[in-house]
């Protein structure tokens, strides 16, 4: 093992662009050795603190398996970076802890993507020692940025959960779908649908009027839905990621979400996205601190005692030992 | 409205088998009013300190739509009913408030059930003051235990998150699947199996040879997975609710678990769910109590704000106000 650089020097190099040494910062944060979370824990304030001056595309990807995310990421990527654009492409599954197997397997999927010396591929972040799942992933999005990527692609692969967690990390949700003629919109959650900001009809090539069909009755079913953001409504777009300029209409969409004008609305989105991390950062710790006092606390136990029993409902024991608690938070002396 | 009667008065109308006042105390524990909590409590205090002291039978019930839910629990209640006991139907439905509509639903689903004088069927308990869905479930089995009924079916309609949480209040728990020739076990998910004791193929009289082998995958797949208990490997078993006699295999089979031989593993697992649902409502009710501390702490405010300004990165922030936390819970004096 090397000896490890101090924080200071491994963000520094970070920024200088070392690729080995941003590999290092992301094992780092997901390290769930105690030793390594005060480092951990200094990078992690360096890189929260330290925003990126020019602004960056936070965008989630998501869409049943076969919809077409590693083709339509590969394609979309490599446009990106021949554009000058540097991006990175994260992987969230919360369901499953991944292996190094599918480390390699996400670079196979997209090798000509992983192969571009202005991306960085990196699976999903496993939930670490300072926090959730959630946590893992947000803190990958602000370490690519603070490397200097431009355009940060967070990948969801799981159905339902994930997509809620990405849409509150990302500026821009985009959802996948297949040109099928079927009942397909019964296919998509209508949780999924209300935090989309653009559907994206994909594989346009094999049958261009069936995407076009498509695209319409996703345009109409959207329009059910109570839009999420007062200055954009959900659009819906058709594409094709194996077709030369197959894309273009994809781009010009994700093009005028970013435009300069609606600057201050991302800002204002990402703003509320900072509470949202706090409050659940909170939450999670609360929710530890609870779990040692239901272990350890006497009061708690002699009421478990009086439940298991029978003496005792479950929550009426519960609501008598709440009403008991107190609570103090000791300032920590700073001003306001 | 009529002047409400004590709860000593009403326990003993439900004890004696009046429908009416049954009917009021599962409205008593699903109101959402202040003014019934305090009788509500009290209610909750007698059912639960009152078991019965005949052994009792709480089985769930669950499949996707269209696996014949309805038909067995028709069929297979009035069997039981015929056999004289006295058999309560519950339905949970974590996902949706159902409304009065939908009792009229259920009824009309199982109307020979229904109109069983030994059958009572009550739809989805909502959310109430005192708890979530699944105590509302909890107390509505107690409940009907209370008035007398030997077997409680808890009918699951939601796919996955509303099994779980049934398995956790029952003793035995039951999934209906259909004898379909293709990639069925795909669509059952791996969590619901690992819950399951016996395994229903439905509509044998269709095709007795399709559900054959098809009891014959299920078993097979059920063999891959850890059993939940050590006296009990899940059983699979086809059926038929339509044809005479159709369901002998089924009922041979629950009877076998609850086999007087195996009282003490069900007492046993009666008595972890009861440590599990305090847990519940502690969790629950400190989530409240956390809830309205974020909303109205100086400290946590403070921390929420350097959050915001970009000089704390939030789990960091979170980590230090719980650090900061003391929480007392005052003794009620009284002997452990």
């Amino acid at each position: 093992m090397d000896t490890p650089v101090s924080i200071t020097e491994l963000a520094e190099r970070i920024k200088s662009g070392h690729r080995r040494s941003l590999a290092a910062a992301f094992s780092l944060l997901e390290s769930t050795s105690k030793s390594d979370s005060a480092r951990a824990s200094e990078l992690l304030q360096m890189i929260y603190q330290q925003a990126p001056v020019k602004s960056t595309r936070r965008i989630a990807v998501s869409g049943a398996p076969g919809a077409g995310k590693s083709t339509l990421l590969e394609a979309y990527g490599l446009a990106l970076a021949n554009q000058g654009m540097r991006v990175a492409v994260l992987a969230i599954d919360p369901s499953s802890a991944r292996t190094g197997g599918s480390i390699l397997a996400d670079k196979v999927r997209m090798n000509q993507l992983a192969d571009h010396d202005a991306v960085f591929i990196r699976p999903s972040p496993s939930r670490n020692a300072l926090g959730g799942v959630n946590d893992a992933t947000r803190n990958a999005i602000l370490l690519s940025e603070f490397a200097g990527y431009d355009v940060v692609i967070v990948e969801t692969v799981g159905v339902g959960q994930s997509e809620i967690a990405a849409s509150s990390m990302v500026d821009l949700f985009v959802l996948l779908v297949l040109p099928t003629a079927g009942d397909e919109l019964q296919g998509v959650k209508r949780g999924i649908m209300e935090v989309t900001d653009v559907i994206l009809v994909t594989k346009s090539d094999i049958d261009l009027e069936a995407a076009r069909r498509a695209a319409a009755r996703y345009t109409g079913s959207s329009k059910l839905l109570t839009p999420l953001r007062t200055d954009w409504t959900c659009k819906t777009v058709t594409g094709s990621s194996l077709e030369p300029n197959g894309l273009d209409a994809f781009i010009a969409v994700v093009d005028q979400f970013f435009d300069p004008v609606r600057s201050e609305s991302i800002a204002l989105n990402r703003h509320r996205q900072r509470a949202l991390w706090f409050d659940e950062s909170l939450t999670l710790e609360f929710n530890q601190l609870i779990k040692s006092l239901q272990q350890s606390n006497a009061t708690i136990g002699k009421a478990r005692h009086a439940v298991l029993q029978g003496a005792k409902h479950p929550a009426v024991a519960a609501a008598e030992v709440v009403e008991r608690i107190s609570i103090s938070i000791h300032d920590d002396g700073s001003r306001p």
